[in-house]
């Protein structure tokens, strides 16, 4: 399939890459920035434009992965000819492409994307949708070869999957980069957490977080929790957000005790 | 090494399986609770016992992985001998076992531990600390027969660790829990969120947490914030949660912006 790519972005470096393995062929990247669109297109064999208006009609399939809100800034100015329009977001809707092109649709892989690290596309789940049902199926078959989890879902769905993956990926990075801090401040390494973090990500894969979860707030140990509290003195915001995540995984354990 | 181990809890478990595994020889399991002493004994190959009085003092080990606030309860019943006393909590100083035994110490394996999936010890460390120094190198050896990884720490290094380890373990599987209602919601399955979990797990391992943090709010993207925050429009807690993490998530990038 010929693909122009729209964005050079970490998702569009690792997904250009994984469709080029496939012998996908790349017409063009745009990005507004020379040298992100010159490294990637260097890397894809292809041309590299800085000008929406530079963007060839000849392609079959364009890959928008701008950030959501400088899309309605480069899009108008492109002509798509015949091609299909997806965009990889999760959190805006189809509809945000139908003024570009009536062949549009949604190419949404949910990862975790960065320039460095290759993705292996095989496991990670991609979502579709389509306004032409010939699309539709364009897009699954483009996907399956990438993935073996393809899932048409509704922009509701979507967009909670896009919800549920802040918690599962930005903000538990977040608590990492806390708990980084807090094995820094006594002189210690980050690596002695390594082992636990990767424990913590593998026994969601057989039990169910509600029925993983450990540590003092389940058992509702308020003398460990005040001595940790104590600890946090000097951080005010991490006390708060210490004292919250521990007030939700009882209330938590509570409730499902009360259902069972 | 004949050992007495004192709880049956999943710590217990798992640390008491380990170490028979290298050829130590248990040679009882206390638990207040008849049916988890007997669980445990049974895989051990050992007695099981009910009462305090009833641990034998002709072990060379013991070790207590008993909940913090029976700790108590049980030790001043228990007639020692010459045996090392060791504790496996976080969260306590050696301190607390002076007055059952001047030959006291730590044994903390900073990792967590379900009865039923077995863990690897290789990997996981073991902070160790003893108030004789031949008993220091006891639990040098002992436990390097398990990690490759034995340190030596201070209480105040060591329950830096374990206030780290809840936000690195316990903090995060409320939030995989809180992407399991939201996709459940939904009407999707937790599975889909399984790729992106492990591979925010597996990113740190190579690139600082602080560096990997991406979405919405490390680029302050109120648009789609915004939309989260009326997606969890029924959650009042999480929405609470949401807004604290992502000002936190943007707080830490400014403040890493203006060092460099």
């Amino acid at each position: 399939m010929r693909i122009g790519l729209i964005g050079a972005g970490n998702l569009a470096t690792q997904l250009a890459s994984a469709l080029a393995a496939k012998g996908h062929h790349f017409l063009q990247v745009y990005s507004r920035t020379e040298y992100s669109a010159g490294i990637l297109a260097a890397r894809l064999g292809c041309e590299a434009v800085v000008q929406p208006e530079q963007i060839c009609s000849e392609a079959d399939l364009y890959i928008c992965a701008l950030k959501d809100d400088v899309l309605s800034q480069v899009l108008p100015r492109v002509n798509f000819g015949k091609g299909l329009l997806v965009h990889t977001a999760g959190s805006l809707p189809m509809t945000v492409l139908s003024d570009y092109t009536p062949n549009h649709g949604i190419f949404y892989p949910l990862q975790t994307f960065s320039k460095q690290r290759p993705v292996d596309f095989s496991e990670v789940p991609i979502f579709i949708e389509a306004a032409l049902s010939d699309s539709l199926d364009l897009l699954k078959n483009l996907a399956s070869e990438l993935s073996e989890k393809v899932v048409q879902v509704s922009y509701e769905q979507r967009k909670q999957l896009h919800l549920a993956a802040v918690f599962a990926n930005n903000f538990v990075n977040y608590l990492y980069s806390i708990a980084e801090d807090l094995v820094h401040e006594k002189g210690l390494d980050f690596q002695y957490l390594l082992p636990l973090i990767e424990e913590t990500s593998r026994k969601v894969k057989t039990i169910a977080p509600v029925k993983a979860q450990t540590g003092p707030a389940v058992r509702f140990d308020c003398r460990v929790m005040n001595k940790h509290l104590q600890l946090l003195g000097e951080y005010p915001e991490w006390q708060h957000l210490y004292e919250i995540l521990s007030k939700g995984i009882y209330e938590r354990t509570i409730n499902k005790s009360s259902v069972i």
